[in-house]
């Protein structure tokens, strides 16, 4: 294709061409920091000037309207409202001549499909601003970028002149709520749907049953939700509603019933169907449990027949999740009747006796008219080609999939429960590995991904801050071009979309302030600042260190109140105090403003354990990090004895680098299931102060 | 009655009594700081131990019960569980062995009545804790103290052992939400009588009508709300919600149609009832507008009595208020009919004309079985004893018509609209000024007072933060003993119950930082903290300052994005700062600790106008404060300097005084409706600085 474009242009055009090419690659690189996008659209180009955003702002709709983009549009324009602080008109209008035009050329499908058209275009001059894309769903999705362009300047709020073509990388964008561990009340989840609409999410899995409830209205089995549940569960008239708010902002509703293990919920009702024999009563642990399905009785299929009928009448979308993933297979080496079945049948294994499962329930939701998606178990020899594999295990296992033919999604590397940073999320991609050695047109069969929130130690209360803001990087990865991959330009615009979010009713940011009060309870000003110093630069231990450590088993009966639950997966502060670190080194140490900025931090930390030590000893939920605020204090003092070091310019001694070091590991220890984060930069500085490191080697 | 007493006992039992009732009253006293209870209760008797409140806990409803106090007990083991992040069983017991036993004797009347009996005895001892009152009222009152009881401590969470008998010293202790100037969305409403029932408030007064709208459902006459709303009115449905959601809190609902000025909002739709032609439309700007209703047509008093009429049913309450106030006289002078009538019927003044219209109305109140209530206006020679006056004029008027036999409220002196500070308004008391020389039977006419959130500057976003926590301090004064007025004890316990209120959903801390972030936009969080370092010592101009500026007097249609609107009427950072300088004096200047405070105060100060400039050059709204950072600046480098001279230990001349006296005074002035807070704090630094302050001359 290049070859024939030389033909036609003649190599003097097509290098000019090229050179524009650069040069427009280039200004979009250049952009991408002061345009507070995310995710980052597909193509952008920077215009000149920008477009006034006051109260006589008004939008029109234009071509293709239905009730659903008019509520858009007035949701957007109570948003708007909301982050200018603007009267605006309420409602859209059909004015050719009003401030932001949209043209939606056709109606999307009755049922959003994997796939459909969600691109648009955006061009915004100074005179006015025009939308159009060819379905309501690309529509919204500008909606969205609009409202990210608009913010405070001199001379009011504007939002910049810019040419946007965009459209998603991969069709199905999603996060999965685990509503099973803990119950996730309708408006947390109506929330995160908003936030998932900023962020062009576009797939809400909603995992509705595992070992500690089963959550969901039956009619035909009501025990399952009586008894399964422990409580509270969705009725089916908001599980409507969920659905009906998540289509208005271009999002799938994918219901989970995982099956065969992770089921408890199922058998508190109907031990009938389990392959052990009851009472059960609904798990409290965490870890993965023994009870799974008996799936050598007819019974219990017949009760998911009945079960997947009703509930693919509730849900519309197309997709079915069936689970099927961490069966260990006891519950089958238990039973005597399980193991004649697998003997009659020839299975030698259980992996042989789940697939036999698997298949089962995967034509009963053929059978319902769905297509099943299920965890990577259900991939076995033989099955349909109609199904979805959702990969916990990774690329590798999605690219094995997809050169058999079949579909896949990953979330292997999205799952926020672990508590990674945000930056190692945003580095996995769906066609990574593996996957990345695929043919074009097996490359189409990887529809994307989904961030998994699992619920073990997440409540309405800190819900919000396990999702957001990291949620908004991984959806930058599903939907933008696979060249971005700035990790400092997702810092920078994380931390803008971060607080956009909250406009939203996300309290990601607020509710942290509000845990710590508790925690801190009758403290002065001061008592509290210094718990929140250190509080900000420590983060929750990461993986399942959590969930493996005996105290910390319990997950539905013992309080989140802890400081671990209250922290951001991430902290900020420490990651700016890295950033600080690297400056500092890169400069031979030498910088003196970013030295003084180092030793005032060090000041501030050293001395912060005598500011916090009285809260601590009144507040039992304090005293828990009692020992991390002296590790705290400890690292401000080595940091300014190494700042000291530094200063002499002289070569220090081997020991007193390893007694840097012997210190270091120390503190890097987790306690409260907390770690210190800045440690790690600061043993850089110890690398780079001692001798014959970057800072005194190279004076 | 203290001679009876005296013959009784005989002296010596007398003074035995005596001495006990004066060791009691100081301990009352000792405790007040250390228990963070607001309102302060009658009384107060601590003891040994606390009860834990743990995952156990639970609630028993003995004696009387009904569905308002099962609600009641499930709402506080609700915001008891938020308030902790425990996990509670979420529903009341009838057991004799539960944590908390309720036991209340009797119904309260089925239409909430003012005087009812409120009062509620509470023991808490480490075993256990039982609240008895009369009437669900003291049980609900009872249950808000025990809540603020509860507190983290070193063994996890308690509420200290203590005896508490309480009863409230007003029977009317109201909040006046007005719901025209800019309407109040039911959320907002929802959450603010939460706040109200957490201080033992029980009376609000909905102002529903005035020149910027008429916001409420007239099934009667439509164009009331059709057009005099100019869009967001309350439904009836709506009104009987938030009515029943008043009365499940104790909260009497008292509505306000105001008449016959203030009533712009009538006139839109039914202007054939206005005193000048029409058409009229409602409202946009500040101030007392013309138009008044025609007292002389009979057509006023039907449609005024069939609106009544209709109104009365709607709201339950015995009392309904009909305004009455700031008829400037304008409309009548300018009608000719007017000026017949009143020669006619011999008045000769506005005044007596509007006598005449209150009476009548008031009549059309008594007709429809309810007691009318209005300004004071409305008390004029001959009206029933049947009213109540609402005196927006002072206790005097009060005591005025208290020595007449007539009932009075006082709203002078808690118009939290005016911005003053929680302690100015703390100290005015209902039975203040003329009202204090009553007689007991006179003062018994003195039923309490009402906060009023006049609303022209207020919109559902500041709304929280112009309330509270400031209306708990009033609250405190209508409920608490006269005697309760140690102003550092109510603020250290403001700070608490301020706390506290936003685990109800209020926002009134939370919404600052979010407006902040607003007016920052895209920020470093070096700049956004140099934008808080000056905000949280601003505070908004005073009075009606703001209201009589040429440029701020669009109420209706101007976006209430400004600094002024986002910070809170009173800065705490100032507070404490004057705190400090307070101490340093009242040290002879000597104390280093706080020297050292003041000195690195000042600093921060000075160098933080360099770090705001970036920020204020790329925000139109923070653009508005740069003049208001310089100042900070000036007054931080004027602090050292004061410092410096002050350990100098000399005689500054008189000069060096009177340029210091200048420059306060250049600070003192506001700009942009604001107002920087500490310089008072530092003028009496240069007092103490200056030749023979104290000093300079006690060294």
């Amino acid at each position: 294709m290049v070859q024939n474009l030389v033909q036609n242009l003649g190599l003097k055009g097509f290098l000019l061409l090229f050179l524009f090419a650069l040069l427009i690659s280039k200004s979009v690189r250049a952009q991408q920091p002061s345009l507070n996008l995310m995710p980052m659209p597909a193509s952008v180009q920077a215009a000149t000037g920008s477009l006034r955003v006051d109260s006589s702002f008004s939008v029109a709709l234009t071509g293709h309207t239905e009730p659903r983009l008019e509520r858009g549009v007035e949701r957007f324009l109570q948003h708007l409202s909301r982050q200018t602080g603007l009267l605006l008109s309420p409602k859209p209008g059909n004015s050719a001549r009003a401030t932001l035009v949209l043209h939606t050329d056709h109606a999307s499908k009755e049922i959003q499909e994997v796939g459909e058209d969600e691109s648009y275009s955006l061009e915004v001059t100074s005179a006015g601003a025009k939308l159009t894309a060819p379905t309501p769903l690309g529509t919204l999705h500008g909606l969205q970028t609009f409202l990210q362009l608009v913010d405070v300047s001199s001379g009011g709020f504007a939002a910049p002149a810019v040419t946007i073509q965009d459209k998603p990388r991969f069709p199905w964008r999603g996060l999965l709520i685990d509503s099973s561990r803990h119950f996730t009340p309708v408006e947390v989840i109506r929330r995160n749907l908003d936030g998932m609409e900023a962020v062009k999410l576009n797939v809400f899995h909603w995992h509705l049953t595992d070992n500690q409830g089963f959550r969901l209205e039956s009619k035909k089995f009501p025990k399952l939700h009586e008894m399964g549940s422990g409580g509270p569960y969705y009725t089916q008239e908001e599980v409507r509603d969920v659905i009906a708010y998540a289509r208005d902002r271009g999002i799938r509703v994918v219901p989970e019933l995982e099956m065969p293990g992770h089921s408890t919920g199922f058998f508190v009702g109907y031990p009938e169907i389990a392959s052990t024999p009851g009472p059960f009563k609904i798990d409290e642990e965490w870890g993965v449990m023994d009870p799974a399905m008996d799936p050598t009785k007819e019974q219990t299929y017949r009760l998911l027949d009945q079960l997947i009928g009703e509930m693919a009448k509730l849900f519309p979308d197309h997709f079915f999740h069936i689970g099927g993933d961490e069966v260990n297979g006891k519950a089958w080496d238990a039973n005597p009747k399980v193991q004649e079945f697998k003997k009659a049948h020839g299975y030698k294994s259980n992996e042989e006796l789940q697939s036999y499962f698997s298949q089962r329930v995967q034509k009963l939701v053929t059978k319902h008219g769905k297509s099943a998606i299920g965890w990577d178990e259900i991939f076995v020899p033989g099955v349909s080609k109609d199904i979805v594999i959702h990969s916990w295990r990774g690329p590798d296992a999605l690219a094995a999939a997809a050169k058999q033919g079949y579909r896949g999604i990953l979330s292997n590397g999205y799952y926020i429960d672990l508590m990674w940073s945000a930056a190692r999320h945003y580095a996995v991609d769906p066609l990574g590995g593996a996957a990345a050695d695929l043919k074009p047109e097996q490359k189409q069969l990887v529809l994307g991904g989904e961030a998994t929130m699992w619920s073990e130690y997440v409540n309405w209360e800190n819900i919000d801050s396990r999702i957001w803001p990291r949620t908004a990087a991984i959806a930058e990865r599903y939907w933008s071009p696979q060249s971005v991959t700035d990790v400092k330009s997702m810092y920078a615009r994380l931390d803008m979309i971060s607080q956009r979010l909250e406009w939203l009713g996300l309290t990601h940011r607020s509710q942290y302030r509000k845990m710590l009060q508790r925690i801190a309870g009758p403290a002065t000003p001061e008592e509290f600042a210094a718990l929140k110093t250190l509080t900000d630069v420590l983060e929750p231990v990461k993986d399942y260190t959590r969930g493996e450590s005996t105290s910390w088993k319990a997950i539905t009966t013992s309080p989140l109140n802890h400081i671990v639950d209250a922290v951001p997966p991430e902290s900020d502060a420490a990651r700016r105090f890295g950033e600080l670190v690297d400056k500092f080194i890169s400069t031979s140490c030498s910088d003196a403003d970013t030295g003084g900025r180092l030793r005032a931090q060090f000041v501030s930390w050293r001395d912060n354990d005598a500011r916090l030590q009285p809260l601590a000893q009144r507040s039992f939920l304090a005293q828990e990090v009692a020992a991390k605020s002296q590790d705290l204090s400890t690292l401000g003092a080595m940091g300014l004895a190494i700042l000291d070091a530094i200063a002499k310019r002289q070569v220090a001694p081997d020991t007193w680098k390893m007694q840097q070091l012997t210190t270091i590991e120390q503190l890097k220890k987790p306690q409260a299931q907390l770690l210190l984060m800045p440690v790690a930069a600061v043993q850089k500085l110890v690398d780079a102060a001692a001798a014959g490191g970057t800072c005194i080697g190279n004076k």
